[in-house]
């Protein structure tokens, strides 16, 4: 965690796939001050005739779900979003009044990665140094 | 918000497909009093082999998962459950017993659409006219 | 419900897909004592180039959401993470340090299926019994 879902109907090149996971990586470890190795994004196609909005077909809409572990305050989710949003329309050229973004919250406490249980946020330091036999190669310096 | 995402086993047609969106639109306007420009309708596939159920391959079903504003009556929710499942069924043919629907609850001050932080359930009025500027090309008439 | 979605870069036979189903059926219905014939396992794809960890493109990763009802104990909702990770990682041969779980809690009064509003945990039998006719076709044996 977290997971960044991406559903778009833009297509995007591998160039700005990578841009977008950069930048949604560094936006999450600057406003949440989570480790960078656990930071997932995720992107999937929403091909032409899959999405509706009121009731008609349309044809270059983003949606973002953003799963992430329940704790950080309201200002810093409502932070994240503004972010997200501004460097989605600036990295992709997608105005921002197409895009539906969403925080869902997930209790840490039944999140496993690495066959481990995740730590609440802010316990981060002390998980990842019980853990560093299990963890083993991915990266664990933040 | 909200978001209705359907994944099937069913090949929908192009009309198919406007017509559940057309008709869930109307469904979540009429159980919500939310306002149209913002329901959004998203189609997946299941293709045969990717769905089990009881540990055997499932050949025709289909899970809508509707993720709307937190904030309603219970009585509306469950209401708005059972007119989803009847119009899937009547519009697809594929029977009741087939699918599986939930409402899942998103709190609106952590959703963003047009840039914006999105009201809570009964605040939009008051909402679209402070921001007809940012939501500009978006219909913003209910 | 529940419903394990299950999504990955591993491409795997129909053979895995169907023991992996077969193997978190028998790990949900023994863990909570759910009914079996309502458990859903999806499996979809995370084609080369669309999952990110730390920024770079990961090329050997799972996520799998697990949305179960709400009303089991935490004790419970971890030990059903530690067997669906060690299951997976057993039967496709991928580490568990390349899975992410999670369980999302899902309240039974908001699900429907079969056009029926779902029990809560603890509450199936006598649902079972009084939805014969409805539930039909469905096998309603545990």
């Amino acid at each position: 965690m977290p997971i960044y879902q991406c559903v778009t109907s833009k297509t995007l090149s591998p160039e700005t796939k990578a841009a977008i996971a950069s930048e949604f990586t560094r936006i999450h470890v600057e406003s949440t001050g989570a480790p960078e190795p656990f930071v997932n994004i995720v992107f999937g196609d929403l091909p032409l005739g899959s999405h509706y909005l009121a009731g008609a077909v349309r044809e270059n809409g983003t949606l973002i779900n953003a799963i992430v572990r329940a704790g950080r305050t309201l200002e810093t989710r409502q932070a994240l979003l503004k972010s997200l949003s501004a460097a989605w329309s600036r990295l992709t050229g997608q105005p921002e009044r197409n895009l539906v973004l969403r925080i869902e919250e997930a209790d840490a406490a039944t999140i496993m990665e690495a066959g481990l249980i995740m730590p609440r946020p802010g316990e981060e330091a002390a998980w990842l140094v019980a853990n560093r036999a299990a963890l083993g190669e991915m990266k664990t310096a933040a």
